[in-house]
């Protein structure tokens, strides 16, 4: 059996799981009881924070919900769609796909707008299709699409979303944290999003913040009793505790990556930095030759897709691996039609890791003979 | 708002979360990429480690869930059962009944066998029930239900859904690990479990232990995305990966945990160890004058339940805070009839927290003019 080398802590420019502070870390050394007040106080002053960033005016409640991110998209939908409702789904990647899987597994209707890898859905085809189908109920968007990295209009489409009195729920998984979404700015429903994307945690739960008003309808709806949001709220508020066994190191983590979201400046300053990474690192992979598969205005501080060399030296996994030997962990690509990798902005990463990256790049495309990073495109 | 107070660590005397050791939360101090070899080979080996417990012929696979314990129960169920099969499920307490309700949920057929708070089902009558009902294709047997602490008997229930040809799915939840449980003694499809039980690791996730004939049937049974035991093993066979973003963190602490779990001498070391702290618990606390509810046959090694003292002066919250003031967290009673408490026997803890614990309940009562642990009964 190979060994695991723990020893070295890899820089992953990925989208999540990312690097998290060791103070972050740290706070896991301790065992909590699930049952025991310190931890409903612990788990009540997580909500509460994450609450506040779309809402002042308590219109919203924050739901945690165990499990990956997926487990929280599919807890809101199951929950908060009335099973003979209609839904649009916007789709321009895999987790707008994604959707639309969970949808089948629930047997719900729906009808999608699919732009492809990567095309962004527009507020007037939104409407278009609102228009002639009166009978959806709810329209889902993903707000930054991982798949290619694009940050998704969201506020042309929450503007059309209001104004045909529909509602939105929104997948905002790796950008919630770092791209400003207000309620009072753009109208929605409910926000998903988890403990290890851009508020730094490490990985285990996601949450939900969602407009009271439309759980109060929701009793009954979901089709998993694990993944009921309805349930999961309901015992919150009246126990102050998680209705099945928390990860409670995790929240305690969370706690500590809330505090240093805040130190930083919350949402506008984790923007910043994330934008600078990303514009550091745009900037460098051009110089060596690379190319963003998405123009300027789609690219998403998140996450960049980049075509892979056009070279017949070039093999992702080997170039993967080099890569890894520096110490870097990039994440594989997911067009359909072209080859590409990813290169992830978000987690502990500053000047010195996208420097050393880039720095690390042009010595791999030198180990691998490529002359730069995108030559005959 | 309350502060927390994370500096001291108390003892949770509780069916888990648990106690962990320090080297085992250590392990939670480094990132790991979710898509990377080094990740892979970890999963790996905490699965195959975990399929030796019960088989050494490959008749099983290992296959973990995101999630609490529950998550992994439902994603069993929900899998492997035909939706169009019936099931008998054998209840003695709320995870018994928590297996109807997740039946519930997803509109599938079920005749019980409720044998109220703390009762065993017995061979005889499981027999019984398959004999009036040959449309029942599965049995569903909580191990040791911890709503009472009663180590349920397994052995003879599996005996008899083996000789009338019917699948048996257990839900080992807080055995697994300290209670031997192997398909060459008793004959059972599929075991399910978690990583903050017995094994001593943190939060975060469970796993089911699944015979390779009885997964091959059950593509498309599953009512969930997220909780699709067939496809996560799908997926996992053909990438090494898990499907949606595990807990990393919480996966290399279980792996330390595995380690840890050997060196005390597998099974039968934490056996020894829970066995022994059960012995001492319930020898001191009936000195002081508890009560256990169970006889003692029917006491389990993981969690006792003890009567609550018949006495004006008992209030159950403020026992609690009085002995957490001493450090030490116990666990509300469950049962419908009378007034309890539990005391965990598992997880970080030896002859020197018992005792302390002991000393603790004495100093307790004192304070709270109790003059002992269960007059008039």
């Amino acid at each position: 059996m190979k060994q695991i080398e723990t020893a070295v802590q890899p820089w992953l420019l990925t989208p999540g799981p990312i690097n998290t502070s060791m103070s972050v870390k740290q706070e896991m050394l301790h065992d909590w009881g699930s049952w025991d007040d310190d931890f409903k106080v612990l788990t009540k002053i997580v909500c509460d924070q994450l609450v506040r960033f779309v809402d002042d005016q308590d219109a919203f409640v924050c739901i945690p919900m165990q499990g990956s991110g997926t487990f929280a998209v599919e807890a809101t939908l199951g929950t908060l769609i009335d099973p003979n409702s209609n839904s649009l789904v916007l789709i321009n990647g895999a987790y707008g796909q994604r959707m639309t899987k969970i949808l089948d597994y629930m047997g719900r209707r729906y009808v999608t707008l699919d732009k492809g890898d990567y095309e962004p859905p527009r507020g007037e085809e939104v409407a278009g299709i609102l228009e002639q189908n009166p009978d959806i109920d709810q329209v889902l968007v993903v707000h930054c699409e991982t798949s290619s990295g694009i940050l998704n209009p969201l506020a042309e489409i929450a503007e059309v979303v209001e104004r045909k009195g529909r509602r939105l729920i929104i997948d905002s998984m790796s950008a919630f944290g770092a791209v400003e979404l207000n309620c009072k700015t753009a109208r929605f429903d409910a926000v998903i999003s988890s403990a290890n994307k851009c508020f730094e945690g490490v990985p285990g739960f996601g949450f939900v913040l969602v407009r009271k008003t439309m759980l109060d309808e929701c009793k009954g709806n979901a089709h998993s009793l694990s993944l009921d949001l309805y349930d999961q709220w309901q015992y919150l508020e009246k126990t102050g505790q998680w209705r099945f066994t928390p990860p409670t190191h995790i929240v305690a983590a969370f706690n500590q990556a809330l505090k240093e979201h805040k130190e930083e400046g919350g949402i506008a300053g984790r923007f910043a930095r994330y934008s600078r990474n990303q514009q550091r690192l745009v900037t460098g992979m051009r110089a060596i030759g690379f190319k963003t598969l998405l123009a300027d205005q789609w690219l998403s501080p998140i996450i960049v897709t980049f075509f892979s060399p056009n070279h017949a030296n070039f093999n992702f996994q080997r170039f993967y691996d080099l890569l890894k030997a520096h110490n870097f962990i990039i994440y594989p690509g997911k067009l359909t039609q072209a080859e590409s990798f990813r290169v992830g902005c978000i987690g502990q990463l500053f000047d010195e890791q996208i420097d050393g990256l880039l720095e690390a790049m042009s010595a791999v495309l030198k180990e691998m003979n490529i002359p730069d990073g995108n030559p005959n495109r």
